[in-house]
């Protein structure tokens, strides 16, 4: 059994997120690749691949936001509930829930999706990073 | 004077949250159940009496997640702005806001209810679990 | 290069804007003043000049408050993704997203408006105190 995560580095992991989603919602998209490991993969949604690598995760991004250049709409993703589980190979499983706001020009704020984000953390040397993310969503079809 | 809480007890709080919302998110009940004391109790309207007790819990967890089973529905609940406040006799008040997001099939994701969650808290061996809660609703009548 | 801040005091700013928040949506508003300190500023919407000194602040949110006097109104803020950076003079800059749900007689909760509160922080002798607040809002025109 590996030993249960230290207050320190929930402390830590927090601290990371929100740092790394400001930089998601104020659009600064190359800090955002720069959270995870060089070899990391990033899923947004289920019904597409992974990108894999720094590179491949910006495009992905830079096309996935695409869609809203002629629809300016502000994003915030608040995070929530985070459960960290340490691992054999010593990464940490981490279960967050995700709730996006998007506020557009007239509009009320709209509570949209309700996600829960499934990451692989690495901590190396202090610095922490992301192996892989992958994001569920609770909408029913 | 108790002494306040460290921040050790006060980022495992949050955990031990994070752990109990999503067992009960994912109806996991019994692990629910679990985080009560033997004796512990559990009101979740201000209108109902308390369950006391793991198994008064459960079934009173059950009764209440049969409305839902002819429309599925995923709720998250997500906790925010904790005070903890030690008492006398060695256990923790806990006062939090919790607000719940519901996903129907399709629905947008709809906010509901805003809650107020008062705990009672023992800490034992290092070992966190809840004495009583009790929900206070924010709905204005 | 400011020393990072560590997570005792990540964990310490996150039970401050707990009690902080809770006196607002409380309307403890003396005891919200008594958490800037003495001369602290606070502008609570980017097209009001700032308040400053807690006398002035407290007239403010007095002011403010009474457009819901025959309006009955439960506000709660969910403040999220908190990113702390110590700044060359000793004091914290703390950027944090603030989701405000307000709740009314016979209505849904209602998520607004969604904010970034910009908060100048001072500790002395481990007391937390906000030397300045500011607050943008989302809403895009």
């Amino acid at each position: 059994m590996p030993t249960p995560v230290s207050s320190d580095l929930y402390t830590q992991v927090q601290h990371f997120y929100a740092r790394q989603m400001q930089a998601l919602d104020e659009g600064r998209l190359e800090e955002y690749t720069q959270t995870f490991t060089k070899d990391g993969s990033f899923q947004h949604s289920p019904d597409i691949a992974p990108a894999v690598g720094r590179d491949a995760i910006l495009e992905e991004l830079r096309s996935f936001l695409k869609k809203y250049q002629d629809n300016p709409t502000q994003r915030r993703h608040f995070f929530n509930q985070m459960v960290l589980e340490p691992q054999e190979d010593g990464s940490i499983r981490s279960t967050v829930y995700a709730l996006i706001v998007r506020v557009r020009p007239n509009e009320r704020p709209e509570v949209w999706p309700s996600t829960v984000v499934h990451d692989v953390i690495e901590v190396t040397d202090g610095e922490i990073l992301l192996r892989s993310r992958s994001v569920s969503y609770d909408q029913l079809v």
